[in-house]
């Protein structure tokens, strides 16, 4: 396999910690806070595919706007008052809002890309995120400037694991597919950029199997460093 | 709205039972039964999702295979020694399978499709399942002969809330999707259904909000005797 002469990485869950928001939502919601951030980020996820799978591109919606339905959902779901009351839990929402804004990134994450960019290694973000929200994420985590393309599901109109989102990667960087490492720590994410065509690394951060449809990642690896691995 | 001339019904959750493979599930995992059954039903949904939405047809599988994959990574997820030694774990995953062959039925399904079609009203499916486990499922409920036409996510080759699947019910009743009633008690494929233009039953169940994603269905009931209101 041919050395990567790019790295593109998936933003949410790979860079940025999205269960960081646990604290807050425990804080909010005690004894629940953990279950909530669980079941907004499976919604989110579930929005995302929901929206570019129904095949109508008025359906579809930044993926910012997606993350505050997806917690209106989380929220009702565990708070069945909150169904009939929605004003009352606004604030609340609004707040873990914010947090979701500015999650914690993973310590690694600066070490890994510098001494990437110090290789020549293109090194980039290919993300489901919004432009906006990618940008305030990537200056609250001192990373921005050291990450260039970023790529958002905005430019595809489109959410992973829709092959045209993926394929902005070889048109951002002018590279064919197979010199292009991707990196995630979602196994749903890296088996779509591995059906694709990218190199692919999946971070492994939760000691989880990888997902059982025949198609396995090019390498595994249990955080960031991983990538270096592959020069 | 134009009285429905025919009614669709979704299969997995809202004529079966897929929890009621909990039991079982219980029993060759105790303390985790439940756990699993959900992180089955997750995985599979997701598995659906992931091979239609990655564009590429060569990724389509009957949904019995996706299932199997589904428990597969379940069991893999609850018990990490079965990712070394899965061989151990495939008696258990068998009779899991075997269970879901025959999955209860909710009561209340033969009195209300018979109902319909005294009043000559069309009763089929639209499922995601294939053919065959289709066929066995009905025939253990006892529901076999009643609904015609039975619609498979096979015959897309496209798993819902691809526009493709949902098309065949046009097709195969020869009604506008505006005289067709599609009911499901999983909220995202009523929610499907409505993008697409039926009108819709979400027959909820577990007292779940519905998505947040500014659509509503037509109706909500609690179980499938609501469809009975729309006649």
């Amino acid at each position: 396999m041919p050395k990567p002469q790019a790295v593109l990485f998936d933003a949410y869950g790979t860079l940025f910690d999205v269960y960081s928001v646990g604290l807050r939502a425990e804080q909010l919601f005690p004894g629940r806070g953990a279950r909530l951030a669980v079941l907004w980020r499976e919604r989110q996820i579930d929005y995302s595919r929901l929206v570019t799978m129904c095949g109508d591109p008025a359906r579809h919606r930044p993926f910012w706007e997606l993350t505050e339905r997806a917690l209106r959902y989380a929220i009702q779901a565990l708070v069945p008052q909150a169904v009939d009351d929605w004003a009352a839990y606004e604030p609340a929402a609004a707040s873990l809002m914010n947090q979701y804004r500015h999650l914690s990134a993973f310590p690694e994450n600066r070490e890994v890309i510098q001494a990437l960019r110090l290789q020549g290694v293109t090194t980039g973000i290919l993300s489901n995120g919004d432009p906006e929200m990618l940008g305030i994420a990537l200056r609250s985590a001192g990373l921005d400037g050291l990450l260039d393309p970023v790529i958002s599901a905005e430019d595809a109109r489109a959410y992973k694991v829709s092959p045209q989102l993926y394929a902005l990667g070889e048109q951002a960087t002018g590279l064919p597919r197979s010199q292009i490492l991707f990196v995630s720590a979602n196994a749903w994410d890296v088996l779509g950029a591995t059906w694709f065509g990218y190199q692919t690394l999946w971070v492994n951060r939760a000691n989880l199997p990888f997902e059982q449809l025949d198609t396995q990642p090019t390498a595994i690896g249990t955080n960031l460093r991983a990538v270096l691995d592959f020069f």
